[in-house]
């Protein structure tokens, strides 16, 4: 595989257009001396994103930081001569990870080793200037939630308006498509497949919205050792206005307040955000999945030509992809509760965060994973409306039971939904017997019941013995979630493309 | 104990502006058979929550939602007579949770049991509409959201409001009160106590904020046993206004869309934000048992005349209280990940989320309870500020050892990092030997380092001999976190108190 | 209701073969104004376990602790008179849990408050004897630990055994009963139902097996306020003779160390294995509740004949109970994680896990109410065997392509997976068209395999044939799992049962 | 670095005594475009454990199992030629993961993608028996729980042992160094550091004694596509026996019966055991961690001469390597609840589990990481044995307030507790004043204790004066559990090497 070079994304950076920064393509090549299965199996899948989660990528945002202090002291009037700034850009974007991965061998220090690094790269006159009086949080903690945010908004939301894109384009055309609806797992009411998905949509959608709101509120800090700028309130005239001015250069905002790190509640939200995110995907799995039952039969996951179901039994088709998506909401609900765990740092801070924060970009690329796959997997989806209305016919008209027993008691009958109750029980006993009927049947040869039925309307009549129409709002409320979606987040108009 | 009368808040009616719902106080009486803390032991301290989330409370909101039911049929003009609403209300009012639990126990259904109890108590022609055309979760749904909702915004957030206060008047009277600043449990630079306890108020605001509004976000829903509305759209003309209007009517917002049940995530977020308010007063109390600590000493929990400390070691005063709000977060993480399982229902809904979202509302109980223990610890906090200052000068002048290597630096020496790290070893081994120095002496001593102490400003020589001056921008930090959430949740300013 | 009365196990206790504490029957009664559902709403189901679980028992096993101590103290000749041991018991046993909480509210101390009822009744010699030179968690922790252990033993483990012995006695029955085995969701290969039951029983009978070893790890300590036996060992000749004694009177080992608490890894185990009992019957409800979607219907959850199915779907019959089992799965998963936290107490201990570790003895009543609804739900189980065979038949012969491609193989073909794979793609899509087949057909005509079937055994061409035939060693395997557990756990024999 | 070969242990090999599957050191060399730390920053520490839970490990081992199956073939008479086992061994050995995956990348199914690439350097004739009859999960799972069972018992266990030794010397040297005890974290009794070692010691030895016993009770399985041995059953004459003994080729026992898949019990409760071991661990760096606070000072992690403390403040040294023992501690509670959530399968089997428990071989690597932290920890731990002593003597001889109102009482006094306690207090509130006092000269300065403190023996009143002597039996007990456990884990003894 060819090395290309892939650029940062410059947007981060208001003083000057570009960056150096760059990352290599093997970079996104298996390793599969890994033990952790993003990194040995699926880091190929969600390369765009490891620029900003890798350990590489880890170190070469601290490294920003501290051009990020630079380009700011500068404009403080600290560092008078601009050459200065440049000679720190150009030293950052010099040190590679590997390089500071052994002077931290060398000193037992990350931070110092990559101002070491720094600094042997720049003349004299502008050593002091790497990394001045910041704390090694100043740098982490900021760049982590930098880089992370970057992820977030130039990856992960781009890539979950296109699975919203693809989950509105099934609800949109599968609107009036009938399937029946089951709780507790067994037939109920009938609904349509569109009116299932649009679940999925609006939910969905909900989530996008606050993960890209949440997202907004992530914080740096740049207030040195115990959050109060001692250093800085000696030197520099406004040291709070100081710390908003380097955050800004990196995209984010300044705390009000912040220990020797920042609050960790803006973090934690973020991830709560993306579990569930996971959980929402994970019921549309859990849905496809059980809709391709060999005895549903009603969606199936498309499946390449070549592709082996099983090594030995040749006929399988399996939900693969589905089963994939639902195991990654497992994977990431154990993890949040580690995140949990962190929100309490003994005062001014104790290192037991450290190790404990250090896997969470991981749950970055899990999600996007999930993401990625669900979008997959709904543009291979095969959908069996045939099937959807033979299954829906199985319970026939005992489904009819309901608007049955409430148009009874609406008529007047005193004890309507006993003696619908009744017949149902009657109707499933009979079942695979000579006796098999129908609701409708039972009813209008039951004497007590005749002259409610006489009084009935046509269209009573009608949804009471045809299941197929007794859908409610269901095509209506799913276009409606569709629309609501599409100009609340901007996305591409099915409609259109489907009238085009 | 005398029962008294406690009249549910009528806020929640939209047509009339009161109910009879009422609830004894002896619901709020210890249960000592009862295998739960909060029921058992704890209830009784917080029963002002006990009307949104006991058991009664939860059948007692069910109920009120059969009547919301009602009054939008006669608003819709299918009731004809506003008596037959006065019935059901009535009706409503006098069925007690004990009837409804009996008449579950007879046909093993419990919202058909509740229907079977009102409508036992109504003339003929109210009985049909009693939970006319309502699937179960219409009910279950809509008034668990309802009452939670409820009880957080008339007593959590109310309590976490004076939680703030509290908070906030000690931020704010110890804003200058110098104190060690400790990182890694060990002293790191100076701080003041103010400083510190603005960064809970900081955080506690921002958790504040988010729970209010993500109170606003929990929806209702009244669509029917898949969503579709289909029975009400044979009979409403507007069934989606239709929905809207019986939700206002307890205070709700309709979802776009939905199955048997609601989306689940508006409510896994709030008890999302419960637990990070949980994490910001477990780390208060992890600061403040520390804090206590024999040998810290600088906060005590203040201590009744009459309290045992121990049963045996009678000179014990413990951290009591912090020990119980930091146990609380314990008990809360853990139940946070039951929820997270709730998000996936299989299709229209499956029936298991429904014995494992029912300790929900415990969370509720448990954040009221940590929320006002925290706020009487500190109440009866004790602030050593003498105690605080002794600890301060342990570290002697190597507090100094921060700004002197920065501006030795600054000064131009070209490896101020490490020649003052190997002074502050020096100083360490000395230590309790007849060798005791202090970091400017040494500094003084060294031939190689005066030229550049000779170009330090006044100020800079104070602040690296006195650490006490080494406080940077906390006090002001501090007044200004205070000043920014007084405004923001309109609470009551201290400032004015004081001065007062 | 009348209260009865039922006396606490006796085998608890060394020296009298009987005690007095006495728990009545209101105990448990619903109590309505609970928040927890298992006190508002589930103890009536698990109500033999109250005697250990509730809050009463808690404080009634901490007043056992006191009378054990008393009679080992008389054991040491320390008592001088058995007759002060008497009244220490006697007192012991009037004291009620209220009058114990009533003190505590006065001097804010639990067990000073349980020592000073206690004294309230004894005479001026006695007092002194009254939990003498006991620190409070020698009394709290043993007593919790020996009535955990005992409501393990007496209680759960038999009914764990009780639905062994139902597990069994299906899956012996069923043992040769064909059904599709089923992976991914989609039919695989043909078991046996009682194959099926056998995984169940096996991962169960293992569960109870760790269940009943740790809890008889369980440990208790009796060595003062930080371990040491300090008081003791000024008047004891061997206080850890002592603590083994005292303990032994309870039922429990003695550590051979321990701080002010015990080492919590023995209890943890035991709630570790709980949740492992809760995944078991968690995977037997998912199973379940499948089995009865309506498209498969192969077993079904008895239903009473007045039973509501649904308020308004009058046909519903849902698989309530399993769906009960694999909630509480989910509930109990997330109580987990608190007695993990609850693995770490600074030092000699700090009290954070004090409510942290309360709601504890709740898992052990979740797990009861689900053992006894599983054993309620095999009960009451409906197994349709027809519909079993008509699913299996729905696949086909296709079920055959594993035989056939290994047989292939076996004679010789160079791609047999490749080959039957493809055949396998072409009747999946012939499906429902006119071009419908069978794998045999296929294979018959298609000249480059006829010399393979030609060479094929008579028993290979039936087995590829008829699915049924290739059920392997599922019954034989089903029944030898069953007779392995009868004899390991000493179960009811179901095979003698059935043939008489 | 020079790339050096490592032998897999042939230990596992029952019929040839050697394997040359290889591992090359390159293996163990950062990957610094990770995401996940345990492969970007710490795998080097771990090196010894990566031929087990590395991804190319995964696959190796998965090969293994194909060459059991061969090598079982044979002895069962259906491979005839001991040739053709050999050219399947080298195929094997021969085959790379990353022939694997770019098979897998074609193929899209990842066992059939190894049979492949195996199938593909041998005769036609041994084609067939590559895999022959065997489902992916024979395989998959079988080499799984092989190859963590090997580095559990190969590695971590023999680690977990030299840490034992390390903690059993500290504590076998200090067993009698007096230290205060203390609860709540504050001065309760004293102690000895010894015993305080003494509590890791026993409840560290108790998680190596279960998790030697789990490990042996890891299952494989070889029983085809349901567990029904379906294919093997019309070849082989006992299935059963077969299964059995192609385990037992790689160390494994087989289960009674399975599904598809292991039942997950054994598994989950090794994983269990290794969250036991980490919060033991835990609690030791807590205490640590505490111990070293700069106002305690009692012990401090020893600090490489060269090493940066922080990257400003110079004069820090911080306890590191136990705040990332904690740390570990808190990611891998998070970890335990996605194995608990595969304890749940449908049916025969679904895949959701599979990538959810990919991640579990990183709990093996997080642990071994967190031993081999602590036993380095206590390698260089520096142990304060005069400030330990002038901390105890903090409290003065209110410690002895325990030993005094004891005597009190056991002298007859009626109210010993409350006198005592209101003298305490008395202490407490004049300290720091003109009127410090001890409780010694208050006792005998009190008329009415006088007669009480004549009776007292020289003893008594030595211990109640001198806090010193109040330690109980703790270095009694200290030594104690050392002896234990250095017998019942077989582990070098320090007395001999203290003694030599």
């Amino acid at each position: 595989m060819k090395d290309e070079v892939i650029i940062l994304d410059p947007k981060q950076w208001t003083v000057r257009p570009a960056n150096e920064i760059v990352i290599l393509d093997s970079e996104f090549a298996r390793d599969l001396n890994c033990v952790g299965p993003l990194d040995a199996r699926y880091r190929i899948k969600i390369k765009e994103l490891m620029v900003y989660i890798s350990e590489r990528a880890r170190i070469k945002w601290q490294a920003k930081m501290i051009v990020a202090l630079a380009e700011e002291l500068f404009h403080e009037s600290k560092i008078t001569k601009w050459s200065i700034v440049e000679e720190i850009r150009a030293a950052a974007d010099a040190t590679t990870a590997e390089e500071v991965y052994d002077e931290e061998d060398r000193i037992g220090h990350d931070i110092q080793a990559l101002k070491n690094c720094i600094r042997a790269k720049v003349s004299d006159e502008a050593k002091v200037w790497v990394g001045w009086g910041a704390t090694s949080y100043d740098l982490i903690d900021s760049s982590n939630m930098a880089r992370c945010k970057a992820g977030i908004k130039e990856v992960i939301v781009p890539d979950l308006k296109k699975l919203m894109a693809a989950l509105i384009e099934i609800a949109w055309n599968e609107y009036d498509t009938p399937q029946m609806g089951r709780t507790h797992l067994m037939h109920a009411l009938p609904t349509t497949f569109g009116f299932e998905i649009a679940q999925i949509v609006n939910r969905l959608g909900g989530c996008i919205q606050k993960l890209e709101g949440l997202t907004e509120e992530l914080e740096g800090k740049f207030s040195g050792a115990v959050g109060t700028s001692s250093w800085y309130q000696l030197v520099i005239e406004d040291p709070f206005a100081f710390e908003q001015n380097i955050l800004a250069r990196v995209g984010l905002p300044a705390p009000l307040i912040s220990t020797q790190i920042v609050g960790p509640e803006p973090w934690i939200r973020v991830l709560q955000e993306i579990i569930n995110i996971a959980g929402v995907l994970g019921n549309l799995a859990r849905n496809m999945r059980n809709l391709q039952r060999t005895e549903i039969n009603e969606c199936r996951e498309g499946f390449g030509k070549k592709q082996v179901g099983s090594s030995t039994m040749v006929q399988k088709r399996n939900p693969l992809t589905w089963e994939q998506i639902e195991g990654i909401w497992k994977l990431l609900i154990g993890r949040l509760v580690t995140p949990l765990l962190n929100s309490i740092s003994d005062l001014d801070r104790d290192l037991t965060n450290s190790i404990s924060s250090r896997p969470d970009p991981e749950m970055l690329g899990y999600l996007l994973l999930t993401v990625k796959s669900a979008t997959r997997a709904l543009g291979k989806l095969e959908i069996d409306r045939p099937q959807m209305l033979a299954n829906l016919k199985i319970t026939g008209d005992l489904v009819g039971g309901e608007p049955l027993q409430l148009t009874l008691a609406f008529l007047g009958h005193p004890d309507a939904h006993e003696v619908v109750r009744q017949k149902a029980m009657q109707i499933q006993e009979a079942r695979g017997t000579s006796k098999k009927t129908t609701l409708w049947e039972l009813i209008n040869i039951d004497r007590k019941l005749i002259p409610y039925v006489n009084r009935m309307t046509a269209e009573q009549k009608l949804v009471i013995q045809d299941p197929v129409k007794y859908i409610g709002i269901a095509p209506k409320r799913a276009k409606f979630v569709c629309q609501y979606w599409i100009e609340e987040l901007g996305l591409p108009n099915p409609v259109a493309a489907i009238q085009a």
